[in-house]
C-alpha cells in the first residue's frame, strides 16, 4: 500500500475487511459467502416490484417505523427497541461507535467474524482476543470482566458452534457495566436467540440480518434489538452519519419477507436437512467437521491441505472460503447450498482426495 | 436528552442531523426536502424491476465496478477515480473520516449544509465557520489556508448561489496541502461542475447525488470523483465499515438512470424554467429572493415572519423548509416543484399576505 499525504490517520491505520469473492460467471457453485441457496419469498419480490414506481423520487422516512413495527411484532418487543440498517455490518459499525470507547479494551473470541478487529481499528478501540476452548466453543469465563465491552456471534463464525442461553446469561452478568453485542447473523439456522433476554439485561444488544436466513443479501437489511436507551444511542450515531441509510425498495422487501414466515420456515428446514447429511458425508471422507448450527460447515480436511482443496475446488467451479490466517488455515468453510450443489461438492471432493492418494 | 451509562463519548457528544419531514399523507405539496417533482427515468424503473428476482439472495459485488464505469463515462474520468455510496450523505461521512483529522480545524461557510458540523462532531474534527460575504456568496479569501481541509457545496445550500470555477481554483490553490471537498448535490440544476479540475488538483474531491437531479432520493445513490489516491483512501474506510453499502437494485437503477441522459436533460430543463418564473413571482410579492442555481429558492419574506409563513403554508398543505437558527431564521427554503404546485404555492402565499395586511 502506497499512502497519500491526504489520508487521515484513520485511513492509514485502517485494515479493510476482505469479503468472499463475488464472481461474475453464472455457472459457478457459490459456497463461499454463506448466501441462502433458495430464492427470497415471492411475496417479498412482489412487494419490491410494487415499490418500483414514481415515489422513488422521494426520500424514504428516516425513522423507518413501518419496518421497525414488523420486526417488533416478529421479535415480541416494542418498536423503540429496534434499530434498522443497511445490512448488519452497518448496524455493527454503528454499535461499535456507540458503545465502545478508545482506550477501553473490548473482548471477542480469537476465532470469530473477522470484521470485528476491522471495526476496532477504524474506531481506535483496543481489543483482547479470548482463545476458544479446546472443543472450539467460546470460553465463557474468559469473556467476563471486560473493560470496554464484549462482542461475539452466536452461532460463532466460522466454527458454526452455538452457545447455550445459560452461557450467554453468564457473560451478560459478568459484564454488567458494559454492552455485550451478540451477532445472531446465523441464529435462524438452529441456535437459540437471546432476544428473550433483552428485557432483563439493559446491556444486551442483539444484531440480526436478512442476508442469510431470508435470502436477501442483495438488498442489504440488518437490525438490532436491545433496551430503548441502547437503541436511542445507535440512532444518535446513525443520524450523525446518514439520515436515510435504507432505501424504499429494501424497506418494503424486508417487511414482506419478515411477514412470510411459512415460506422461510420451509427454506430454513431444507438448509438444516441438507447440512445434516453434508456433515455426515464429509465425516465419512475422514474430515474433522465442527458441529455447526449455521448455514455453513467448518471442516478440517484430512489427506489434503485446506489451501490445496480450496484451489482445486475453485478450478472445478466450486467456490469455498479459505482463511489464510493462523488458527484457521487448516480449515475450509463451506456454505450449505441446495442438495444438488452439495452432492456435486461431495463427489468432487471425493475425486480430488482419490487423486491425491494415487 | 437523558443519557445512558452505556453510551460512548461519541454517542453522547453527537448532535444528530434533523432532515425535513416526510409526511405519510399523500395529498401534500412537498416542497421541503429538495426532491425532484418528476418521476425517475422509465428506463431506470424498468431496470430495477428486472433486478427484482432470485439473484437478490446473493450479495452485490463489493467493488460496484459496473456502476463506477457508467459514472466514469459520464464524467469523463477513469473508473478508479470514482467512489460510490449509499447516498451522498454516506459518501461525505466517509470523506470526513478519510481526509479530516481531529485537532486540525477544517473550514466551511457559516451558512451551508447543516450536516457538516454534524459530521465534524461525530469524528471530533474542529471547524471554523467562514462568514458569507454581504451578497451571500462564499468568501473565497476566507476559505484559503485551512489547517485541516475545506468543504462547501456548489451551489451553496440553502442559498442556492453558485461559485464560478475560477474561485474554486483559487480555493484549491490556497489549500494545496489539504483536501477540498466540493459537494455538488445541486450542480446539475445550473452551476458549473469542478469535475473538469480533478486531473489538475490532487487535493480535490467532488461529491454528487442522484437524489435530486435524477429523481432517485428513494434508492440512495451518491458518488465521489477525485484523484485515484483519494478514492483509494475512501475505499479503505468504507471497507472497514460495510463491504456492501449499495444494494443490487439501486446499482442497476443508478446505471440505467445515468445512461438516460435525454430524459433527464428534459427534467432539468423543466425545473430550471419553473424556477425562473417562481423567482419573479416571489419578487413581485416583495420577497428578497437569492439568485439560486439549485432546485430550490431561498427567500426572505416581507410583510410576514418566515416562521409564520412556514406554519401557515403547512396548514394549507404545503410543506416548506424553515431553519430555526441564527442567520437563517428570517428565510424560507422552497423546493421547485411542478408548475401546478408552484402556482398553488404563489397563490396561497399571496392570499396569506393579503390576510396579514387586512
Amino acid at each position: 500500500m502506497r499512502m497519500s499525504k491526504f489520508w487521515s490517520r484513520t485511513a492509514i491505520e485502517a485494515n479493510p475487511y476482505v469479503p468472499g469473492e463475488q464472481p461474475y460467471e453464472v455457472d459457478i457453485v457459490k459456497l463461499n459467502t454463506n448466501e441462502n441457496p433458495y430464492p427470497p419469498s415471492p411475496k417479498a419480490l412482489e412487494a419490491m416490484k410494487q415499490m418500483v414506481n414514481s415515489d422513488l423520487r422521494k426520500y424514504p422516512t428516516p425513522t423507518v417505523n413501518s419496518l421497525k413495527n414488523v420486526i417488533a411484532d416478529r421479535e415480541s418487543v416494542n418498536y423503540e427497541q429496534v434499530f434498522v440498517g443497511n445490512g448488519s455490518d452497518e448496524v455493527l459499525a454503528f454499535a461499535f461507535q456507540t458503545f465502545f470507547e478508545p482506550n477501553e479494551a473490548i473482548k471477542f473470541p480469537d476465532i470469530t467474524y473477522s470484521f470485528y478487529p476491522v471495526y476496532a481499528k477504524l474506531y481506535k478501540i483496543p481489543y483482547q482476543e479470548v482463545p476458544l476452548q479446546e472443543d472450539f466453543t467460546i470460553d465463557v469465563e474468559g469473556m467476563k470482566r471486560s473493560t470496554g465491552g464484549v462482542i461475539f456471534p452466536n452461532p460463532n463464525a466460522p466454527t458454526g458452534i452455538a452457545l447455550p442461553i445459560e452461557s450467554i446469561e453468564e457473560i451478560l452478568q459478568g459484564n454488567s457495566n458494559n454492552v455485550v453485542i451478540i451477532d445472531e447473523a446465523y441464529v435462524e439456522f438452529g441456535a437459540e436467540s437471546a432476544v428473550q433476554l433483552v428485557d432483563y439485561y439493559p446491556n444486551l444488544l442483539i444484531t440480526k440480518t436478512l442476508s442469510k436466513s431470508h435470502a436477501l443479501a442483495g438488498i442489504r437489511v440488518g437490525y438490532a434489538i436491545g433496551h430503548v436507551k441502547l437503541i436511542e444511542g445507535i440512532e444518535r450515531v446513525k443520524n450523525s452519519f446518514n439520515s436515510y441509510t435504507m432505501d424504499r425498495i429494501s424497506i418494503k422487501g424486508a417487511e414482506a419477507a419478515l411477514r412470510d414466515e411459512a415460506y422461510y420456515a420451509n427454506v430454513l428446514d431444507q438448509v438444516v436437512k441438507t447440512r445434516s447429511w453434508v456433515k455426515e458425508s464429509l465425516k465419512e471422507l475422514g474430515f474433522l467437521v465442527l458441529n455447526s448450527n449455521a448455514n455453513f460447515v467448518f471442516v478440517q480436511p484430512v489427506g489434503i491441505e485446506a489451501s490445496v482443496l480450496y484451489r482445486m475446488m475453485k478450478k472445478e467451479g466450486i467456490y469455498l472460503r479459505y482463511f489464510n490466517k493462523p488458527n484457521l488455515d487448516s480449515y475450509i468453510r463451506i456454505t450449505i447450498g441446495t442438495n444438488e450443489e452439495m452432492e456435486e461438492l461431495v463427489r468432487k471432493v471425493e475425486r480430488v482426495l482419490n487423486q491425491q492418494i494415487n
